[in-house]
């Protein structure tokens, strides 16, 4: 017999007189003649209820049937008399796939710390929490690529494996086939010559903006910095849109319109799984995630940013003065405490910018934005990028780049060059701003981080 | 005004007063009076047709026009009365974006080889076959997570970076933080242990589908293999999903069922691009494309096809004996000639294939699969996986693998294990079968060889 998924089962329109459900043990009530088991297959938040009534067979595979383990149930899904549940099954054989040993098995019916479940990343998945984690994981990945898609954006894969240092924007690691210690020259090393990870898409994704339109790349990012905090991975994915014939404007609009976009479609799909990060992990999530759907965001240049944050009377730990680069302590103040709602600021000094943000003709400030919400800071960071071949060529120099190694990136200036704009998201900080959980390890399947490369 | 994308141009219902176009110059032709453009924006394969009559500020406007440069138009939407197109644009204004020096300008109007295209790969999306290739692999992307999305898969992000070597499935290049040449000991490096980039995320998102059922994942994977042929890169996208409580027959029906709807998405979607790719670059491609529509996959154990292979006259290369893996050639002949069609071969000896495949009731084969598809030869490898802890860690002894560093594998068979199957399909080989293009390093926008690394 065909297998029911149990979100199929729960969601059934009528009774259904023979069906095979499979999944884990999350509990088990034995009484006089019966017994109940809860199980769950991962499909979605909910168990379903299953009962038999005691048989020698369903006896002998009750005993060897714990928390954790697997199961075969054929029965009938009936309603049931139950309260907090319109389906049930009435089992009439049931089959033990896996065992779980009780005196081992990590996952009793218990609450178990975050920190306790890190240590066992390849079972998380199996408790409440984690599998409604990574089912919004997934929704919120897929949901990414369906805006796009959507909207006529091209996908565009861009290289892991980079021999350009990009913009400059973090550590990188290093990519080689020689052996650990290894004296030999680069040039006998897999590429010829250094090789890292990449830190950011966007330079390619620009040569594709500027041949296909509107473009994005999604891909995983990688930082080799040494920096221990519930804030950085090493290994992260990130989303990159980059849209042509567009400027600074343009860009804040599909932000804004992105982030919605991937709110509602949260709040839409993933209810119960929300639901239960509203309820046990984030008070506040509901309330944020509706404000960040209904209120059109706020745009504010740099400048008036400065001046709001040197007037208020709150205390700061970094002080405030126009030219430094904002610290999350003010974005947040911005877009928690004076705004209350995602905060776009814009026309950064160019000092605190990376070389190809555009110039503005204030010839101090480029017109770069970066959007801030509550608890996670900036979410989004980009800028319209310089299109201008003589100014591009000029901030290179400025910031001591090599011409020659960019002698690509500067052929698309050379070669009906347009105006053009794009942005990076973290995927991962869009995911703990739709969940509330604070700590990025718990939100990555098998998080990288300065010593640790389990599993 | 609005930019009107030329693809929402050309597909137009009604004339529009007000358009404004911006793309590249594809070709422009002066004649007296009035003048011709043919603008590309990288939303479709087509050019529009813009007539612009000479006026001081358009002429000085087309002085510097050529091929490639980048322009904005605005004028009217009418009803073309030339042939091969229903619309074109009357232009009132010309602006020019980014001029494009006619000398230096490498993509003037004239077929370029492969060969050359590949050396300037930032520029080739602006060409018909590139931005047809392009345009098709985010389709085909896009399409694989619609298809798993609208199947109830949910999609995992597994590690890039990794600590154990997998399935030994190939050459790892390594990750490091220390500089080249650095003499320190590894407890020193980032991770504080040997890190390398992953050949295969399929460990991990088993353990996704022992927790949430149905899971795929679908990211770039390396091999630092020094082999310079058509058919290998050394990063690539590989599809992976993982799905529980099935076995060997349920792994080859999803494969046949995601092959089919991948084929049948991009002749639904992408029939212009496609149909570049079957006129100038593979004739057979069509044909070929609708028999896997059409054709139930052939299902052949292994043991048969060495037979099949043994009893034919053709004369192969590679000899044919009971235990060998199949070469291209047998392949190609299996499903080219043979069959005529794509054909699943199952069964396979264990001594050619890695640790996890379910051992065979008979002690000798495993239950392994392979897809075989006409030019490409392996599309897919798969296999269901050994849910039983002593089959499964006795095969690891066998072939000398480390069970302490796998405990978290083995962690899954021994708490709840289950049948569970799953397959890798090469992204780039499903690119290839539905374009008919042959090397690789035409289906990757800035792909990685050794000593290539360019972009």
């Amino acid at each position: 017999m065909k297998r029911t998924k149990i979100i199929d089962a729960l969601n059934a329109q009528a009774p259904v007189e023979d069906i095979r459900i499979m999944g884990w043990v999350r509990s088990k009530r034995d009484n006089k003649g019966f017994s109940f088991l809860a199980l769950n297959d991962g499909s979605c938040l909910g168990t379903i209820q299953v009962i038999v009534d005691h048989t020698p067979e369903i006896e002998a595979a009750l005993e060897r049937t714990g928390t954790g383990a697997s199961v075969a149930v054929t029965g009938e899904l009936v309603e049931s008399p139950g309260k907090g549940q319109k389906w049930e099954v009435r089992g009439k054989t049931v089959e033990v796939l896996g065992e779980a040993d009780q005196e081992t098995f990590p996952l009793q019916k218990k609450r178990h710390s975050d920190e306790f479940l890190r240590t066992i990343a390849h079972l998380r998945p199996r408790t409440n929490k984690f599998g409604a984690m990574f089912r919004m994981r997934s929704r919120l990945a897929q949901a990414v690529h369906r805006f796009f898609a959507d909207k006529g954006f091209f996908y565009v894969h861009t290289p892991i494996i980079t021999g350009s240092d990009c913009e400059g924007a973090g550590e990188m690691f290093r990519v080689t086939s020689l052996e650990a210690g290894s004296r030999e020259p680069v040039e006998n090393d897999f590429f010829g010559k250094p090789s890292n990870l990449t830190v950011s898409g966007q330079l390619s994704v620009e040569m594709f903006a500027l041949s296909l339109g509107d473009c994005y790349t999604f891909g995983p990012t990688f930082r080799a910095e040494n920096s221990n905090t519930p804030r950085h991975a090493a290994e992260f994915w990130m989303i990159e849109p980059e849209i042509c014939f567009a400027d600074l404007a343009d860009d804040m609009d599909l932000g804004e319109e992105m982030i919605k976009y991937l709110v509602g479609h949260m709040l839409d799909n993933c209810a119960e799984d929300v639901e239960l990060f509203a309820q046990w992990v984030d008070k506040s999530l509901m309330p944020t995630l509706e404000t960040i759907l209904k209120e059109p965001f706020e745009r504010l240049p740099y400048t008036e940013a400065i001046n709001i944050l040197k007037k208020t009377k709150k205390q700061f730990e970094y002080p405030v003065e126009w030219g430094i680069d904002l610290q999350t302590e003010h974005e947040r103040f911005l877009c928690e405490e004076k705004f209350k709602k995602p905060v776009y600021v814009y026309d950064y000094p160019k000092t605190i910018k990376p070389f190809y943000m555009r110039m503005n003709d204030d010839g101090k400030t480029v017109a770069a934005m970066d959007c801030l919400v509550p608890r996670i800071g900036e979410i989004i960071g980009g800028s319209q990028r310089e299109e201008r071949l003589d100014v591009l060529t000029a901030r290179m120099g400025e910031v001591g780049l090599n011409k020659e190694e960019y002698w690509w990136y500067l052929d698309s200036r050379r070669y009906g060059s347009a105006p053009h704009a794009g942005f990076g998201m973290g995927f991962e900080r869009m995911l703990m701003l739709v969940t509330g959980v604070h700590n990025i390890r718990d939100v990555i399947p098998f998080p990288r981080t300065p010593k640790s490369l389990e599993f």
